[in-house]
């Protein structure tokens, strides 16, 4: 076959393994696998020619979609509704004076006039959840906090873009710029963005529920095909497409929906396989020879990013909130820069923005160090804070979930404590309402299939099936601990499957 | 955000849920949905103007990759090695005469020249039995048919890009050619094109067991990487890139795999994605004043292929086989063209081979055709023959795989007959082994989460755990149908779930 398609295919094969073999070691290090991923393009630059920034853009644009989507249907609404004021509190005021600060710094430091500093502020303000999960692997992190650093990461992306699009327009055509019809703008953007994304989560929801298919695959493809749309609804008509993304990917993943966990497992592969495809791309667009040539403005204003601007932003936006001082600090360390601001730095080079390679390059140092340094620290900052709470016990097993679609039953993991009131039960003889089902106890990193005769022990990681609206109340049940060690004991509930495998 | 992302982005969200939607009228009306996959793309064709010959190739041999990794992930290894001579004959000889054939006829009919009508008829060679099982839906048919066909289909893709690039080599350069050599030149590319599927096959498999990846979104990505490396180092090497993928497939589908599920259930979405995105372009790249202007000779070529070419090659394919008449008529009916066809015909295109344009709109006419007359005829056909083997009843619920990863165990589908030996036993009265477990029974269309004291009834869909080496003892087992009325009975197996899934 001719080498133009034999050439691009083996180069794809090869980004793919590669990426995907790479992230042991990210994750043995302890550094978000983007770094690696990153690097990879960069190295890739000295055998291949690659300066098309527009595909560029198109393809981050696409693959923020995708994780925006996939983050969105993995986020349990409940836990972001607790935090849901602080959040975009932090999404909205909290990036604009980080940009703020960072931009008058930048001002000063680098060779920039005004409205190109701010500008660098700007593209740099959203932060990037899934870079920061994906380094707890394991860890179980207070509740409230990872709730927080969630949501503000899920919302904070449109923010950034706002303001991107904004100074940039402003660059454009000086002169012309009106404050009032800005905030007017701010909030057409995102309140439109609000409704579209509600609008089409409740068409993707009744429509797949309804449609029945001929092929399970499909209905993958169509809830992609309901991701994108939003956006492209809600860009049409001027608001901002990732916030109505992620609206409408909370709103499908918090609905009984038929055929979700092969939605869910086809949207994890495709944001996963953009990512590597994104970062290596906007590596490969990243000049080596270029990119040293900023080392030290680079480094100057991540540090500036990571421990000026950042915190001051936390701080000042959470005045009035519930968080404490050492929350407080952890929510500010735990600011990771990741693919938002990369593929924002495409923008200026597109419109062809003076010094816009300068920023491209500072950019690619801040998301670079920022996710080293943080990345790599975040683990014992969380320890020393104490807000570790201790290693989720995944099992070793790769137990995939049983959905049941349209029906009320669902499976859940459950562990039961160390000095569980159940040990050496019979499992007939448990108090269980009859349509409960312990289907699988994982113990000693063996799978069991037990019947009625089959005794439970502390610690074993069971899986049951049983309605949903019984989880809370079989969650507990299982979780009880002996009456007169009550205080040695440790009541662990742990999530089900699903949302574990998220990082 | 700029026009040049907004638009792509939301024409492919338009393209995709409309292809997914229109899904449901085709299997309604009883034809390959890539009728309406074309047809839409045709339509676009008023508004947008798509030429770029080269990028459809591109996508549609990714396209191939993809669908062929995913029909070998499903495809059971024991169905297909009891037929295996006959299918390989069919894709091999078969091929050849049928392709020999329709090109003689297309040299008398069409104003080509010999070598050209040669190339039309190899263009045309293989057969696409996704868009025949698509068809059957939810019936059964005799399954060594069934197998023959999906086996056939699997390997008789190589066989055309060979004669197609053969072909057009030849006539590139005229007078070079060395029969001998050519002869050479085929078992080079399938033998070592086997020989790197086997390679890189069980290279994935130990990987993907054996690497333990932070995510389970990761896994998928890594065996599609896997995939795409068989197609470009069989390439590189000069072998036959998709059968390196095919057998590959077959061998990683066959074996315990972690994630096994996540992987099926991403390559699944992503199969039916990238046809819907081949069809639409192969859609666009055809122009209806230029198609219609070989109304007369496209569907002449389809009837000689359907009723006169095919059938030849069947039938003297299988002189020596043990297949009937009436199989040996199915098996000739069951050849819908699909999309190996569509693709193979742009290489004239790309190539500027003199009459390409004729063959590519020849090519488009014979497929659509095909798939139209085919299509909507297979069902009554396979009755009228007697090879149909009712109705499969898929339980109305979307139950979705729990896969157990490394474990010894997986979950299986199984309906108790009609008159089931065990009506009325409770679950708990069972001869069953200790490690098996029914862990779900769909009654009447409701799911009934069993105990020990649950009951038994004929025509149950159980879904039952067990160690995979426990399956066919435990298949027979409730199947069983009571003594005195076993005339009466019907003993229907069903296979596991992800089988049935499949189209």
């Amino acid at each position: 076959m001719d080498v133009y398609i034999t050439q691009p295919i083996l180069l794809v094969a090869i980004v793919l393994v590669l990426g995907v073999v790479i992230t042991r070691f990210s994750s043995k290090l302890g550094f978000p696998s983007l770094v690696l991923f990153i690097i990879i393009g960069i190295l890739l630059n000295q055998v291949i020619y690659y300066d098309d920034v527009e595909t560029t853009q198109l393809i981050g644009m696409i693959a923020l979609i995708i994780i925006l989507f996939e983050g969105g249907l993995q986020t349990n609404i409940t836990a972001i509704k607790k935090v849901a004021v602080p959040a975009v509190l932090l999404a909205t005021i909290g990036v604009l004076l980080t940009s703020l600060i960072l931009g008058v710094f930048a001002y000063f430091i680098l060779d920039l006039n005004l409205m190109t500093s701010m500008l660098l502020g700007a593209i740099v303000g959203s932060t990037d959840a899934a870079a920061v999960f994906a380094v707890f692997g394991s860890k179980n992190i207070k509740e409230k906090l990872s709730s927080t650093i969630e949501a503000e990461s899920g919302t904070n992306d449109p923010m950034a873009v706002f303001l991107t699009v904004t100074i940039i327009s402003i660059i454009e055509m000086p002169g012309e710029t009106n404050v009032f019809l800005l905030i007017l703008s701010f909030f057409w953007q995102m309140g439109i963005a609000v409704l579209v994304g509600i609008i089409i989560g409740r068409l993707a929801v009744y429509v797949i529920n309804r449609i029945d298919l001929e092929a399970s695959g499909l209905y993958p493809v169509l809830s992609l095909g309901f991701a994108m749309l939003s956006f492209g609804v809600a860009e049409v008509i001027g608001a901002s497409g990732l916030l109505a993304v992620y609206i409408m990917a909370l709103l499908m993943g918090n609905r009984p929906l038929t055929y979700k966990h092969s939605i869910l497992r086809f949207n994890e592969g495709l944001a996963w396989m953009m990512q590597i495809i994104m970062f290596i791309m906007l590596g490969l667009l990243a000049f080596p020879d270029e990119l040293f040539n900023y080392t030290i403005q680079g480094i100057l204003m991540a540090l500036i990013l990571i421990f000026i601007a950042r915190p001051i932003g936390v701080f000042l936006t959470l005045i009035a909130s519930k968080y404490d001082f050492k929350e407080k600090v952890f929510i500010s360390w735990a600011g990771l820069r990741g693919s938002v601001p990369i593929v924002l730095a495409t923008y200026p080079l597109v419109s062809g923005i003076e010094n816009g390679y300068l920023i491209f390059n500072v950019v690619f140092f801040i998301v670079i160090f920022s996710a080293l340094l943080q990345g790599s620290t975040i683990t014992p900052v969380a320890r020393w804070l104490g807000f570790d709470e201790g290693e989720t016990d995944t099992p070793a097993y790769s137990v995939e979930l049983l959905a049941l679609g349209q029906t009320q039953n669902d499976i859940y993991g459950i562990e039961l404590p160390v000095q569980s009131a159940h040990e050496n039960a019979k499992i007939k003889d448990l108090d269980l309402p009859p349509d409960i089902l312990v289907i699988a106890i994982i113990r000693d990193e063996e799978l069991i299939t037990p019947n009625g005769e089959t005794v439970m022990h502390s610690e074993d990681f069971i899986y049951v099936m049983m309605p949903r609206k019984l989880r809370e109340r079989t969650e507990a049940y299982f979780s009880k601990v002996k009456e007169k060690e009550n205080k040695g004991g440790k009541s662990k509930r742990t999530e089900p499957h699903a949302d574990e495998e998220k990082t």
